[in-house]
Parts: C-alpha cells; sequence; structure tokens
C-alpha cells in the first residue's frame, strides 16, 4: 500500500521571492488553474496581510470552484499584541480561504536577533496566533521557520515551539530548512525524532542552497513527513525552493508514494512549461523530467543502443511525466501531440497518410528554427488548416516599414502598410506608443473598413523571449502575443532575428484566426454580432 | 582528521555532451589552466580515440606543466579482438598522459542489448585492457558503466566485472550512475556492499536526472568512495553530470573532508562564471553557492535580519566560495535593502539624512513608472553613484533614428545615432539583425574609438516584460539586459511605452556601467589593459 503524500504548491507565494520573478494577479490566476488541473492539494495563493496584489488574487480565485484548496499566508501576530487585533490575521481570516501558513520562529537565535523579543513571548505568539486560526474555523499550517538551524542549536526550543503550535490546534507542522544549508542525512534523522515527540502530522519544506532541496524533501518523506512544500520548476529565493517537478516524479514513480492521479502526472511537463512562460523565466534544457533535453539523446553509441531498448539510456518513461524522448541527430519531434491536436480540430490526420508525413516535417523545421507552438495554439491551428486546406488567407501583406525617432518633442514611431485584401490594394501609415503598437495600428486600420468587427479585439498579452543567448541582441526572438475578443482567446507565435518582424508574425497570425472565426461565425448565423458586441468594452 | 576527496573533472569529456556545449581545443586550453589553478586532482582531457581536437589538445596543453593529472577517456577494447592492437586504446597511450579512464559494461542487460556479446567476453574486454593500460605504466581507472542498474539487476554479475579490472590492477573502480536514475539510498548502500567486497579504491560518477547528482555523490562518499566525478556548473548529457561547484564546498564546508585548498576554493564562483562564459552557456541566476543570486536578498524582513546578522538567512559565507551578498532592491522590500547596497557601495546613505529620503523618493517613482531594480543591479548602481556625485556619465545622447524595412531581398535594420562624447560629437549609422542589435552596433561604433576594451563586452541576455497588460502593444514594456565581460556580468534596466526606447536604456545604461568601471581600472594601474587583452579574441 503506498501512502499519499500531500502536494503543497507555493508557486505563487515564496516562488514569487525568487529574482526577477514578478506575477500580476492575472498571472497568477492562470497559474491557479493550472496547478489545479495538475492536481496538487494546496495552493499557497500569497500574503493578503502585506499585499494589495494577493487580496484581489484571493478575491477573484473564488470564482472558479478549484479542486485544490487554497491557502493564504502570514506571520504569527505581532510581539506584544493581541491576536484577534493582528491587522494581518484579520485579513487572513477576511480573504475567505479555507486554510492559512503561519511562520513563526523556531531558532533561538533568530528570536533574540531578528525578532528581538523574549523565548517565552515568541511561544505565546505562536500559540495565539494557532488558536485564532482555529477558533475562526481554518485549517491551520506552521511554518517552523529554521527548524533545522535551531533544533542543531537548542533543540528543546524549536521542539517547544511545534508543541505549542500542536496544543493551539495546527493541522500540519511544517520543517523549514529556511537558509537551505541542511544535508539529507540530519534532515532524516531530524524529522524523524519530531515524529517521535509529536503526533501531528509533518511537512517539509526545503531551499536549494546546497543543491540539495529535492534529496532533503525525500529524505523527510522517508523520515515520516506527509505534505511537500514546493514551487514549479524551483522558483524561489537565492537557490530556489525545493522543485516539485523533480519531487513529485521521484516520490510516485520511484519511491511508491501517492502524489497525484496518473494521468495528471502525464501533464507535469506542459504545467512546468506553461509556467515557466507566464513568469517569464528561460527554463533550463536540462531541468529534470521536464527540461527539453531530460530525454535529449546525442548521436553515437547511446541513440544507437536507445533505438534497441530505450531502457538502456533512459531511467523512466518520458511520456509518463509528459515529455518525450529526442534524438538530437535525427529528430522525430512529438507526432501524437499533433496528431491529437489535429483531431480536436476535426481533420483527418494519421500515423499512415502522406500529409501528415508533411506536417510533421512542416512543424519539425518550423521548431528547429525556434518557434514553440506550446504557448501558441492558435498559429498551431492556422498551420494545421491551412495544410488540410481548409484556410485560406483573407489578407496577403505586400511590404511594411517602420520609422522610430527621438526627436526633442519625444519618441515618435510610425508604421506604413501595404496589404492585398480580397484583390484590393490598401496602404496605410499610423502612429503609435511603439513600433509594435504602431504595426498593429496600422493594420486595425487597413483591415476595419472590410471587417468592422476587428475593433473588438484586443492585444492582450506580448512576450518576447531570446531563443540563443550567445550574442543577445543579435540572436533570434521568439515573440508571443495573446488576443482577446469574441469571449476568447488565443495565442499566436513569431520567431525572426529581428524583433519587429517576429512581432509582426505574431500579429498577423493573430488578425488572421480572429478573421477566421468572425467568418466562421457570419455563416452560422447573427449570433456574432452579440457576441462580439459584449467584449467590446 | 578529515579524509581527502580526489576532484576528478570532466567538464572537457562528458560535459561536452551537453546540448549545445561545443568546446574548440583553444577553449578546452583555457578551461583546463583554470581548472588547474582551481586546484582540481584530475581533469578528462577528452577521447584521443574518436576525436582529432582531443589529440590535439592533449599535444598543446603538455606545454603547460599542469599540477593536475591529466587522463583520457576510452573504451575497453572492441569485442573478439586483441588489447595490444587497439586503435583506440593505442591512441591514448600515444597521447602521453599519465593517466586514462575507460569506460566498460557492468550490467548485463547492456552486454546482451547494446554490446551484443556475451558475458564471459565482456569480463575478458574489461581485463585485458586495464592489463595493457597497467602494462605501459598508466594509472587507469574503470568507469563501471550503469554499475547502479546493474548490481540492482545481477550484482553477482556487476561485482564480477568490477573484480576483473581490479585483478588486471586497475587503480580505481568509478561506480557510475549513467541514467541517473537511482536515488541516494540505493547508492548509500550498494557502494557500501562494494566496499566490503573490494579493496580498490572507489569513485562515484552520477548524473541529474532525478535532480539528486548531488546528494548521490555526497551518499557514495559517505559510504566510503574516495574519488568524485563531476563537471563545472554541472554540464552534461540530458540533465547533466554531477555540479563539481556544489559538491566540493559541501563535503568541504560542511562534511569536513578536504578536497581544496582553502584559498582555492575562494576561487569557486570566478571559476563557474569563467568556464560557463568559454562554454557560452548562460548561468542561472539561482545556481547553488556560485550564482549570482545565490546570496542575494529580497524579502524586506529577510534583509533587516540579514543587516543585524548575516548569520539569520545565510548558511555559509558568500566569500568562502568567492561569492558574494547581494541586497536587491524591490518593491517587496523597505528602505533597509536600498540603504544597504548603498552601503555596500560604499557611498554614505543612512536614515535621517536628506539625501536619503531624496534617493528613496526618486526610486519610489521610478518603481512606480514600471522599473525593477531587483534585476537590475548596475542601473540601480548607477542611479545611487550619480546621485551621490560619485558618478559623472562619459557621454550624451543627442539623437537617434530607426528604419525597419521589410523589403523583396528580407528584413533591413539601420540606425542613426548622434552622441556628445567628452565634448566632441559622433554621428554613426549601422545595420543589425534588428533594430536593437542595429542600435548597440552603432553604439559600439560610436564609442570603441574612444575606449576600445569596449569590444570586451558583449550582451548575453535581453528581456521584454509587458507591464501593464491592459492593452498590450501599447503598453509599457520592461527591458532588461543582462552584459557579460572578463569575470563579471551585469544587469541594466529601461522602461518606456517603446520596446525601442526602453531597449535604448537599458543599453546605454549598461555602456555606462562598463565605461565607469574600465575608467576605474585605468586609474588602479595597467591591470586593466592585460585583464581586457585576454578576452580580446
Amino acid at each position: 500500500m503506498s501512502s499519499t503524500i500531500s502536494i503543497f504548491d507555493t508557486t505563487l507565494r515564496d516562488g514569487t521571492q525568487g529574482e526577477g520573478i514578478s506575477l500580476s494577479a492575472d498571472d497568477k490566476l492562470k497559474i491557479a488553474l493550472k496547478l489545479d488541473a495538475l492536481g496538487v492539494h494546496y495552493i499557497e495563493g500569497g500574503n493578503p496581510g502585506s499585499n494589495g496584489k494577493d487580496i484581489e488574487f484571493f478575491q477573484r480565485v473564488k470564482a472558479f470552484n478549484l479542486s485544490a484548496k487554497l491557502t493564504a499566508f502570514g506571520s504569527t501576530r505581532r510581539k506584544n499584541s493581541i491576536a484577534e487585533q493582528d491587522a494581518s490575521l484579520l485579513r487572513i481570516v477576511e480573504s475567505g480561504v479555507p486554510a492559512a501558513t503561519l511562520v513563526g520562529k523556531a531558532w533561538d537565535f533568530h528570536v533574540h536577533t531578528a525578532l528581538q523579543t523574549t523565548l517565552e513571548e515568541n511561544l505565546a505568539m505562536i500559540h495565539d496566533s494557532f488558536a485564532f486560526l482555529k477558533m475562526k474555523g481554518m485549517e491551520a499550517m506552521y511554518d517552523a521557520e529554521h527548524f533545522f538551524d535551531g533544533y542543531k542549536h537548542n533543540p528543546d526550543y524549536a521542539l517547544a515551539a511545534l508543541r505549542k503550535a500542536a496544543e493551539a490546534g495546527a493541522d500540519w507542522l511544517v520543517l523549514c530548512d529556511t537558509n537551505g544549508g541542511t544535508l539529507p542525512g540530519e534532515i532524516r534523522e531530524i524529522v524523524g525524532r519530531v515524529r517521535a515527540e509529536l503526533d501531528t502530522p509533518i511537512g517539509i519544506h526545503t531551499h536549494n542552497d546546497c543543491e540539495l532541496a529535492v534529496a532533503n524533501t525525500l529524505a523527510a518523506v522517508e523520515a515520516g513527513a506527509r505534505q511537500v512544500q514546493g514551487t514549479i520548476n524551483g522558483y524561489g529565493e537565492r537557490c530556489g525552493n525545493a522543485n516539485l517537478c523533480s519531487i513529485i516524479p521521484n516520490l510516485q514513480l520511484k519511491m511508491n508514494y501517492s502524489c497525484l492521479p496518473e494521468e495528471q502526472l502525464g501533464t507535469l511537463t506542459s504545467t512546468a512549461r506553461y509556467v515557466s512562460e507566464i513568469a517569464n523565466v528561460h527554463m533550463p534544457v536540462g531541468q529534470a523530467y521536464v527540461g527539453n533535453a531530460a530525454f535529449a539523446h546525442k548521436g553515437g553509441i547511446h541513440v544507437s543502443a536507445i533505438m534497441k531498448d530505450a531502457k538502456t539510456y533512459e531511467h523512466v518513461q518520458p511520456e509518463l511525466v509528459g515529455n518525450k524522448q529526442r534524438i538530437l541527430v535525427s529528430e522525430l519531434a512529438g507526432q501524437s501531440n499533433i496528431i491529437s491536436k489535429a483531431a480536436e480540430l476535426g481533420l483527418d490526420i494519421n500515423n499512415n497518410n502522406e500529409k501528415t508525413k508533411e506536417i510533421m516535417n512542416r512543424i519539425k523545421e518550423l521548431e528547429h528554427q525556434g518557434y514553440q507552438f506550446e504557448g501558441a495554439d492558435a498559429s498551431m491551428e492556422l498551420l494545421l488548416r491551412e495544410a488540410f486546406g481548409e484556410f485560406k488567407p483573407i489578407f496577403q501583406v505586400e511590404s511594411f516599414k517602420i520609422h522610430v525617432e527621438r526627436t526633442q518633442a519625444g519618441m515618435i514611431s510610425e508604421a506604413i502598410v501595404k496589404l492585398n485584401v480580397d484583390g484590393q490594394q490598401v496602404h496605410t501609415a499610423a502612429e503609435g506608443n511603439g513600433p509594435v503598437n504602431a504595426l498593429d495600428n496600422a493594420l486595425r486600420k487597413s483591415l476595419v473598413q472590410f471587417f468592422p468587427q476587428i475593433d473588438s479585439i484586443h492585444l492582450s498579452d506580448y512576450k518576447v523571449r531570446v531563443i540563443d543567448e550567445k550574442d543577445a541582441t543579435a540572436a533570434k526572438v521568439r515573440v508571443l502575443v495573446e488576443s482577446t475578443g469574441l469571449d476568447n482567446s488565443w495565442s499566436t507565435v513569431g520567431v525572426s532575428g529581428n524583433v519587429i518582424e517576429a512581432s509582426w508574425e505574431a500579429l498577423i497570425d493573430s488578425f488572421r484566426y480572429a478573421l477566421m472565426n468572425m467568418v466562421k461565425l457570419e455563416i452560422s448565423g447573427n449570433e456574432k454580432s452579440e457576441r462580439i458586441g459584449l467584449s467590446n468594452h
């Protein structure tokens, strides 16, 4: 019988402490939905006591009725005050989440140095805060900050802190290796001793400062911890938090614990990549399990052995985590993804026909150039429909030009666009806030006379990523554009050595996709005008 | 008494199996010199049997009389042949190195499936090959491929393979977790059993497919292994090899083993960054011990505690590995971050003076506009130094212009820049791969005549982030630019509604920061010209 390990995701809270990571309430909402689909048990949304953005997130997320338990983060009450009047604790309760995590000191050195209060007062702070949350009917977790360092210096006091939280009704005692300096053997031993002393379920929260966060988490589970706190891709302060994308498959595929339903484990790779896209953080190709090179084999002896039996050089089947094998010499892209996407669109595609081979080759070639369709469904759909003769672009581009100039009066950006719409040449110019906005405006101006509904769509996100970092401003860039309208949103991609050209490609795809759907709506009756009116705010 | 662990670096051999890593003989030479200065015991230079580049490397490296022992890599002899006539083994001997590592099968499944020979013949291949190397007077190491997988399936055969090598005189038995799928507990147990069976010293070689390579290495050392194989920054096939930059400080600072002389451990960070430069691989900011963010503090509470005592949030002193503490300035933090940043720069700032208030307001205002300084240390430093009158820009921008056009011949991007350098007007134009690259080129062209050292810096990363997503192409964007030169890298930021202007700002800051430091070097003597000359290849 396998034990269940609760997965507690703190990407939205501790993950945002990572350098260069900053998530809007919108970003947080998107990631929360993806985490919920992955099947994690807890989603820590943020700190309503210190952050207005997080309050907005907790309000908006309610509409989605997630299966995961949402949790809010805060600290034990301030020293020499009353829990019932603590503004941060009150805001946690007001946020309406069913569960909360409070961090509190467990290392005597920190009580003296950082908190600057007495050991007794710190214990009272822990006790009062948990008693308050439990009185409010919430599930309550104690993040015992610096627990392992504290235990090594003063085990009695570290245990006393845990005991206080347990006495006040805390549901979980989460042992934190806050500075990330503890070794697996120490973790194993100390978790074992805590288990012998206390009955409350134990959680583990580690950091990667010794490149041991995953190993430390596994050691704690082996010693009896039943909740694992971590983040997607290991985002977090300094060297990051424990990486759930490695921990979950290790626990589930290798150690016989149960974390996620098997079919959901198969979405791990796409979840990891989605979160890296939203967070706009480059994902290392060699990331364990979910990286693009995690199952990539480079030429020679390895490849010939792999062709005989994949087990020769693969420790698990890549598909179990939603990843795929890649042979770097003769690349065989993920056919099954493409086939299932085409089937979803009602296109007749299968392994055997000639057209399939043609499309696969085309996609392989584009991926080789740096395109990535994981975040660009609409571009993929256009590609597939075009290959099946189901889509013919309504307009053609003859040329475009951009001028950007800094004058005394400020920046000027101007775009000149020449299109051919249904045989008619349209030559337009427009200014904009920047070159891409000027292009967007010129395109709209050209098209709106033919398709007035164009007015109802707008671009809701625009991201640029350098693909080849060798020489950054001369390298290729990938632009992702997200557009919204028609109750819907869709994403498109462009790749070029030139950021303007890449943006232009993604813009053109976006307009083409929108027009394709408008034409379809037109055919299916007058429903269109109402729907488009809706999002024209 | 602490035991000595031999550090065996295979960056130049197994490291080059990593996706996107390719080293010339020149690159290898530079890295070998740096590794030797770090003090590793073995440097595996490559495979003279399969690679002409490696033969060149072995020839050229002789001139440098390294302290580290150079080793060549190869396989046990071909099946059904004679070791004395094996072309690869002969080339290893001819390469003139004092030591060699031979990989040979230890998993019966691989003998059948990949090698396609009998179990007996594989044992003979091992025996003959090591007997041959020993006859030639070389130190010889047996890389027992897939040893742990082999042991789990057929322990007797895996041990028989080791025994054969030992009987033939192998000096080290290196147990390899080739597929990277083994867990630390298994490693510990199996290494312990091998030690009980055989007297030959044991080495450990792990891969990071479960994000456990470091932990697995430490477990093997605890169980008795005395040689550690790994690579700088963990470069290697799929998810990489065991990362020596984490293993060495873990062993030496935390586990009381001796690996490197203490003062050489202090060059670990610069070694890691140097190798990433030569290999042209972006180094993750959060890399343990040596990453740019490994000792960076962001949260307000953390920072105020750090100011009281660094031990509160640092597991080791950063200087021990040649890294340093960084205080990130961000919206999440308070004044204390900015004050300590200024103190780090030697500026006279404190809570009470008027200038501090002025600077705080300026930074608050910039953050409100969308600037984020946590990822842009260099821009922050310029801002602070300018406020204190310690920095005066060496050049002024009078105007710039961009043209981008799609013609029949493809995309053209041209930048025209007018600068004032020390009172002299410089008016230049340049083309580029895209508008930002064209600006970068025009700026360099303008400045290089005054500051030839400009040639030695390059842009290593370029990121664009939309700040307000409501109307994406008309929204503000934040551009982060990372630049690299010498042993150093720095980041700058620009914000504007216009992606070109934001990029321009970040570029200007980057050049100003570089020039400020070049001028400083000039003042501090002629060290500069030598240092800059080195990387100007």
